[in-house]
């Protein structure tokens, strides 16, 4: 076992930079170097001395790496990524598409249990943090609603949708929770609310020259699994007021489980996060199950695996009678 | 294997209500019986049809029964009970005295390992889903402060505490948070805050007839690991005040944590409880976890556990790919 947990990171975006953050606030962990598919001397790393190496190339770091974090996006990196780097590494990724999560699951499980790795996937905020308090709110409250809320915020799953739509220069996708809805929910209402009816969702989209706007605005909304089932406006900017009002990427949202005990008595579990910056809070949670998929790999396990099954413990450095001292 | 997870509970007094109540929400579980050291008539399960058995005869069912729920006070019944009772049942518990948990610990992992039951301790609010929230936000957010802030509510073990005190006829013990400490949290100061400076405690005790109040202050404000480190007041006050005043058992509380990541960025984490029972809610806990024990001990896991050894998942009755396609 080495000294410490050798990481590295596979694309280098937003997320990957904040994984590199992440990874330099956690002294048991050591980045071993970036992939990335662009030339490698156009990738800069915040920290200049860490190496930079062509994807082609990454099967030969099998074993110099104990993990691989995947900082693709769901719509097209990780599908193709997440199962064949399971076949070299242990892995975590922010997969985030939900209607496919079981898809992906099953694309990840055979490899990684033929190759001895853990595929650990969906790791984030929503999904990751929030679905674990969807899955604690509902089975200690069993009788109940359950709530999730996003925004105001950037999503980083439908901007990068957003972006692979062709005409698309500079792309930006904000959700919204409904002001209505919230409202009725706090008032114990436990009201049934389709998503659509929770949130809406605004696009800001600079064209490339000579792209049909009209074109594009159809093709976002209507694009299956990430605006097709939303309530979808999309508003075209110039590249001066994008660089003005959209370069931060701040988020938040809440889970609110309402449930009832005995004979009738009010319980309201509500999990909420205030994020300046939502892809490096996404890498800070990757970072953190990182540590967790080294050790069920460490234990032997294989496969894939989802925070569903990660005991919580692991993602933690002290020791578990440190923790339990600490902690309990 | 059984077609219902066969669980049973020891001590039956408001949590036992609490235990009882929950089990009829959760349709995989079963009350096989309920234990008392009291005389079996005078103990009137909220099930007519529930069986009261003695705590005496408890060790001759150990073939009938999945989980045993431990209902006693940690004071004096669990750590007592706990290491007892693991050689015959796997178990959950409430334990809350912070300063024994590793102790505690100890005392039920040899008994637990000998016997291959799983003895799954220190379950409920806090300790149990603040602690998890304390170690999610830290190993997230490695760098930062974590707030735990309770009440105003009444808390089980403390009246617990002050009901043991020769004296006492009745007695209810409320923790408040301190205004002071949580608009200095909430305005980002990241103070240093010891407990006793977070929240202040306050009793409600009615006397024995001939009791000395001076006396019952004193041994109540200086309790070793409940009192002695707080800011305490003890109030006496009449039957009657009591039960008009004191009958609910509201809680709440909140655990933050407050974070940076990357160049600055502010993150924050906050997981809040408004209870209408506190008993209830424990008890929701309890029994969600009861069932998380039963699935290690099927898979021959043995030994004393935590919140914190438990993957979220063994909590709920979904099964695995239904829990990702709905809540991840």
């Amino acid at each position: 076992m080495a000294d410490h947990i050798r990481v590295a990171i596979a694309g280098y975006g937003n997320l990957g930079r904040g994984v590199e953050a992440a990874l330099a606030q956690n002294p048991d962990m050591r980045l071993v170097g970036v992939f990335s598919r662009r030339d490698s001397a156009s990738v800069t790393p915040l920290d200049s001395q860490v190496p930079v190496y062509p994807m082609s190339e990454i099967e030969t770091f099998a074993d110099d790496i104990d993990v691989m974090v995947l900082c693709g996006g769901s719509k097209t990196d990780l599908p193709e990524q997440g199962p064949y780097l399971a076949q070299f590494f242990t892995t975590v990724d922010s997969f985030d598409t939900h209607a496919t999560v079981n898809d992906y699951h099953a694309a990840l499980d055979t490899p990684a249990r033929k190759a001895g790795t853990v595929a650990l996937m969906s790791v984030g905020w929503d999904p990751g943090l929030f679905s674990l308090n969807r899955a604690f709110g509902e089975a200690v409250l069993a009788e109940g609603e359950t709530y999730s809320f996003w925004g105001k915020g950037l999503s980083q799953g439908h901007s990068q949708a957003v972006r692979s739509v062709d005409g698309v220069k500079k792309g930006v996708q904000y959700t919204l929770p409904s002001e209505d809805a919230i409202a009725r929910v706090r008032r114990g209402e436990q009201p049934e609310l389709s998503t659509r009816e929770k949130h809406v969702r605004e696009c800001y989209v600079v064209l490339e020259d000579g792209a049909d706007a009209d074109t594009v605005r159809d093709t976002i909304v209507n694009m299956p699994h990430y605006f097709a089932d939303y309530d979808t406006e999309v508003h075209f900017i110039d590249d001066e007021t994008f660089a003005r009002d959209h370069s931060a990427m701040p988020h938040g949202g809440f889970v609110i489980r309402s449930g009832v005990t005995g004979d009738g008595n009010k319980q309201s579990i509500e999990y909420s996060l205030a994020l300046g910056s939502n892809p490096e809070f996404t890498a800070s949670a990757l970072v953190a199950y990182a540590r967790a998929a080294y050790r069920l790999a460490q234990r032997g396990e294989s496969g894939a695996r989802t925070v569903f099954d990660v005991a919580p413990g692991l993602l933690s450095p002290k020791d578990p009678a440190q923790l339990r001292k600490e902690l309990l």
